[in-house]
């Protein structure tokens, strides 16, 4: 259960917006891309996972921004935006307060960069060891866009 | 929502127990275990993620096996049932009908490896390819049973 409606919320530090069957619906519901588009501006980052950049671009988040998605839906994704600088080849992007990642497991990756990013190094170590994963720490080993023949 | 209550499950294919902090009141919870036991001795397979294992050894269901658990957790977990293989340095254990795993993210390579016991090596590429995720494919790579001064 949610604790607030999205009228409700004040600007919060970061947006993030997943990926998934929802993105295919939401990057045409106009009150929603309306309300993120608003929200987005007001945050500290705005972040996807997956599809979801295809929203943030609907939304007209990442124009003049470089990004990425998911490399089996990059076509589709990457339609969205008029001045988006779509990157076919990464695991994930960073710029300045963007962050978009590639398929759901790239997200695990970005997310622990995220996490660095802010809290530094250390608090990456603890939460990756917590969870035992092994993140791939560089955004450019991404060998997925070659599966999908995007390089 | 739940489909089905317990008494109504039938006879699973895979019983899957996760960790995380609920599994410190199930280790004790008699009726739920007691359920446990009867469920997964009629079902083809029995697995657990992280320190779902110890529900597992709880249960009476891993007497005799091989067995591992969240490298964090481990003298807790491996504390739980008689005559237990509990192994210290293990990214997950396959012995025969029983497949455990350490902490939550050596449960996604558990279910890639258990993907690829069950459809095939085909089956498992498609999943992780999907998810963009590039899988652990042995088992006994395991650097956090160092971390935790387990080996």
């Amino acid at each position: 259960m949610a604790d607030l409606s999205y009228p409700q919320l004040a600007t919060p530090d970061i947006v993030l917006v997943p990926g998934g069957a929802g993105s295919r619906r939401l990057v045409t519901d106009k009150p929603f891309l309306s309300w993120l588009a608003e929200t987005g501006e007001h945050s500290q980052l705005v972040v996807s996972v997956c599809t979801g950049s295809a929203v943030l671009a609907a939304a007209g988040l990442l124009e003049g921004y470089r990004a990425t998605s998911n490399k089996l839906a990059f076509t589709w994704a990457s339609s969205f935006g008029r001045n988006v600088g779509w990157e076919p080849h990464a695991r994930w992007v960073e710029d300045r307060d963007r962050w978009t990642s590639s398929g759901v497991a790239a997200g695990m990756d970005m997310t622990a960069a995220l996490i660095a990013s802010i809290f530094g190094s250390g608090v990456r170590e603890a939460a990756v060891t917590r969870a035992e994963y092994q993140p791939q720490t560089d955004s450019t080993v991404d060998p997925f866009a070659q599966v999908h023949g995007l390089t």
